[in-house]
This record gives C-alpha cells, structure tokens and sequence, in this order.
C-alpha cells in the first residue's frame, strides 16, 4: 500500500505566526504586497524556515498516452505525443522555453508513449504502450497504476536529492483531458457536461461525442471515489498517477508543489486521496479555462495565483507564475526593516 | 507647450497580424497561452519588431512631499518620504528587491522632497520643497507643473538611451493618494468616496476626514477636466508629473510603459490627457485594492495582468508583473513551430 510507505511531516504553524510578524516589521504598509505575504508565509511553513528559498525550480513532465483516443476525443492524433516529447527534448516546446527563464532543472520523463522513444536526455520509465481504452476495458491493472505512483514517487525524491527546492509537475499526453474530466465527475459526482471543455480544441460536435464516451466509459467502469487505485486503473493516466506518485515525495521532503492546471489539480486530487495532508505543500498556481478547473480548484481547497486564460498544460502556467513566488521569498530575505532602516512608524494619532 | 514637443508614432497594425499568425504557428494549442499571446501581440506591435525584447527594464522612482498631508490624510508623517528614498539609495525597499530580481536599472528621483537629501546615487531635480496644501492654494504654479514633466520626460529619455527597453514608473510621497483620488475625482466626475481608500492605513474615521478634505479642495480649486496642466497645477503632485512626462518619453521612443497602481495609474490618464497615443504604448500590469483604482483603469481602457491585492506603490506590482511579460518574448522568440518540429497538426477530421 502506498499510504504506508509515505510520511508528510505535519506543518509548524508557530512559523505562520513568527513570518507574519516579520513581514509587519519590513519597510512597506502593512499588508500592501497583499497575496506576495500570504505566499511568503505558506513558504515559510511548508519549508519550515523563515528564509524559505525555492530555487532552482524542479521540473518533471510525465508523458502517457490514452487509449480513449480512439474513441475520436482529441483535436491531435495520438502520433502528436511522442513528437511533443521529442520537442521536449530538443527544447523547442514552451515549458523548455519557461524552464530556460526560471534557471530549473527539466526533465522528460517517458511512463507510457504507445511509441518507442529514444534520446539520452529521456527518463524511459514505460509502464505501458499507452493505457487501454476504458469505453471498453479498464485503463490498466491497479498494478500498473501502483507502478506509475512508485515512478513518480522515486523521480520526485531524484530530483529534490539532486537540489530542487520546488517541484513543477507537468504532463504530456493526447487525449489527457478525457480521462481527467472522467475522474473530476467520480471525484466530485458533478454531471460529466460541467466537466469537460475543448482540451486542445475539439469542435462543438466533438464535445458532445466527448461527453457521451466518457458518461458511457464510468457507467461501465465503476470506479470507487474513495479508492484513487481502483480510479487510477478503471479511467485514469499514467502520467496523471506519475504526477500524483511526485506530489508524495515533494510533500515528504516539505518541498512546495507548484500546482499547474486540469490535468495537474486533477493529479493533486488523486494524491490528497491517496494522503490527505499532500496539500498542505500545494499552491496552486493558475486558474485554467478548462470548464473542469473550477471544479477541481474547489474540491482541492486553495486560490490560484493567476488568471491568464492558459490551457496548455505541460507545467507552463506553474514556471509562469513561478516568480512570483520568488518575489515572495525575495521579499523576506532582502527587504529593510524600519528599524535597520531608520523610518518612522505609523503616526499613533493624526489630525483629524 | 509640452504636447507641441512630444511625437509618438501610430502603431503598426499589420505587425499585429503577422505576429498572431507566427503565434499559432507555434508548437501548443491554439490560443493556450492566453493573455501571453496578447501580451506578445501588443508587445511586438508597440516595438514594431517581431521579436520584441523587454529587457533590461528600467525603472525610475520619482519622490516628492504633498502639502495637503497638514491635514491629516494620511497613515504615516511627512518625514517618511525622506527616510523612504534613504532605504532607496541603500537598496532595501521592496523595489530594490524586485528590481535586483528582474535585473532593471533602477534610479531613484527627488522631484520635490520636502527636505534636503543628498546621495551620491540620488537624481536632484527639486522643483520645489513638497507641493502647496491644496486645500488652502494651488500645489504648484503652471510652470512648476511643466517643469516636472519636462524633468520626467528627460529622465525618461536618459534611461532609455541608456538601454532601458521598457519602462516601469514608480513613486513614493506620503499623501499621494490623496492628490491622485482628487485627480480622479476631477478625471471621472465620480463621486470622491467611491474613489477614497485607506492609503497606506488610516482610520475609517480619518477616511471620512480625507473624504471631506478632498471635496473641500477641488470646490476651492476648480480644475479643469481637459487642461492635465491646470489639474497637476492645482491638486496634483510634483511625482505624478514626473511619472507622466517619462511615459511621454517611453512612447516616443516605442518603449512598452509597464503601468503599476493606483498613483501610476493616474499619472498614465494625466499623460494621455496631454497626448492620447501615449496609451498605445501602456501594460496595465496589476489590479491594486485601492478603491479608486478600478475607476482610473476603466479611464485608461486597459485590463490588469495581476489581481494580487498589491497597494504598495514605488513601481513593484510592474516589477512582479514582469517576468510575465518576459515569458510572452521568450515564447515568440525560442519556442519551436509545428514544421521545424515534425509535428502533426490538428486532425481535420476526427471519427465521431
């Protein structure tokens, strides 16, 4: 049982108030970085130091493959996932492009392409040629999910002992948004059609089929919402169970996980269920215009930090949002105090 | 006459164009990075470059005194406009850690401190020792108000010839919310308490006073809504000017004005005012909480990247704001297209 293998250490909540207290000594109005000190804070406590630093970023993208694409579900063909993890590795994809910007350390990590992929820069961790398609048979064994969790789990701890004092998950995979609108509607017993949205740009037509398939898929799979192996097995993805397994291990070590989108608050999900207390190492970092995300954001408890309209999943709206964060950690260990600095206080009684 | 001096070019629509088709050319979803591809639009168009570059910014902090704090508007003495642009010099104000973190070239400006200060990294351009209590007299002559926006317009200039290639103004005077609410006031015929906050922390009771105070002012003064000089002249703040005539300079010269808060943002429509145009060349970068300040970005016509409840001034909401900006340059510049990448387009017919 992987709940039996995991140990998140509880938060220290005297640092939230020793933080808040050092904050309100910095030389600026109380309160006017406004949600910048509330992040200073949780960094603080999850890292359980005054000082929290978050840099360099770890970045792990899980790429799988989905048998439900055969269903005709996605605007991609399958194919499209194997090329975007060679973009990946030849840094020409978006999430290279942000890594490169906040200096993190990026890697790709293969946990079930339906293809063969070969490059010495890729994590090949295949549990399978792709999941099968759950319209007709489970998505794969609980054995398999287990594996996917393990993987996740020890890439996780890889890169946190290799010096990443944050973790981005990201993900790569056609036809990832079906099977995680599948898991939301078990998850939240929301009608499947507040759920589900355009994923990488279906057409109206397409999102009813989309809609039909995956109402049609858990009415044949029964997936329990209290067990996330047997949820993982019946409709899930491997790299959604990759992305959860990391989550675990970032959590153990008090390393923040900087939440992405759907596909991502969806993997969250999946962890808390797997052990509650993971997310009290989340932030969540954007707020998606997946229609799902609004549901996933409030099943997982916290506010995203952006709202740009992004839906490309890959990690990306985590390493975007991932300054602003560091702004936050900045602020701590750089700013002036207005003793050290000389300045008045608040007037105690003006004029009035 | 300062409009007589200034020339901002017309944009040009067609870059528009062909940067949003090279965006969806580019290896993701169409449209799934959102306000990143508008942001790299707008940048692209502003610099009429394709591949628009941001960096170094440059960011000047213009400070000045404002007489009408002998009336008790505000949460802090007067005396903190000096201590505060010491912190500056020293680097430990939020803006300092900010702008060491996006690596801009900061200077710091006295404009019109109420009292000596001298350093030798401060920029002396003193028009007078604070502006007058405008309650009781005009803040500044006519002159007074030209000649601080001549001095931003020349330190904006400076910094960009000096390689500045964008712009974030900042400010720091104790009681200038107060002179930008009555600004507003005059701008948007709004009623002055639906333009009122509570600055950087008074009282609910102080705040009525502030109300009353403001009303009392412009009935005294009577600026006139289309004359931006008669306005700083009568009610305005030496910095405000300042702010102003620097963002004239950045649109002259196509350098993207990163707008901040409440203050910035009144100095933006006090620009525009002056010359139009100037606002082609304007990123609203945040949403502050002070009350006022969704009146003066619905003015300016321009919607906020970040809603962080940020109210703190001195330009650092644009500093936050900017490694988005960045990330929107990076993603035209670096990231790989669907042809060079082998990758398969959008299925043009999926089975459903």
């Amino acid at each position: 049982m992987i709940q039996e293998m995991i140990s998140i250490p509880a938060l220290n909540l005297e640092m939230r108030h020793k933080v808040n207290k050092y904050i309100n000594s910095l030389t600026k109005p109380r309160g006017s970085l406004g949600r910048l000190e509330e992040l200073a804070i949780e960094l603080a406590v999850m890292k359980n130091n005054p000082f929290p630093t978050i840099t360099p970023a770890g970045i792990l993208v899980f790429a799988a493959d989905h048998g439900i694409v055969a269903e005709g579900v996605s605007a991609y063909p399958q194919a499209v996932t194997a090329q975007m993890v060679r973009n990946f590795l030849n840094g020409g994809a978006a999430i290279n492009v942000f890594s490169r910007q906040i200096e993190a350390d990026l890697k790709i990590i293969d946990i079930g392409v339906a293809t063969e992929i070969e490059h010495h820069h890729l994590i090949s961790e295949k549990v399978r040629f792709g999941t099968g398609n759950f319209l007709h048979e489970d998505a794969m064994s609980r054995e398999e999910a287990e594996q996917a969790i393990h993987i996740g789990y020890s890439e996780g701890l890889n890169i946190i002992n290799q010096g990443a004092e944050s973790l981005i998950l990201g993900e790569m995979g056609i036809g990832n948004t079906t099977s995680s609108s599948a898991i939301l509607a078990v998850l939240s017993n929301k009608n499947i059609n507040c759920l589900i949205g355009y994923g990488t740009g279906i057409s109206s037509e397409q999102l009813l089929h989309k809609e039909r398939v995956i109402k049609q898929a858990i009415a044949n799979r029964k997936p329990s919402s209290k067990d996330p192996i047997d949820i993982l097995a019946k409709i899930g993805g491997l790299e959604i169970a990759g992305m959860a397994g990391a989550m675990l291990a970032a959590a153990e070590k008090r390393v923040p996980i900087l939440v992405d989108g759907f596909i991502c608050t969806t993997a969250a999900l999946i962890a808390k269920l797997i052990v509650n207390n993971v997310v009290d190492y989340m932030i969540l970092t954007h707020h998606s215009t997946e229609p799902g995300h609004a549901t996933a954001i409030s099943l997982l408890g916290k506010t995203p930090i952006l709202n740009l309209g992004l839906h490309l999943g890959e990690g990306t709206g985590a390493a975007i949002a991932f300054p602003i964060m560091r702004s936050a950690t900045l602020m701590l260990s750089e700013m002036a105090n207005f003793t050290s600095a000389g300045i008045s206080e608040k007037t105690e009684r003006v004029k009035v």
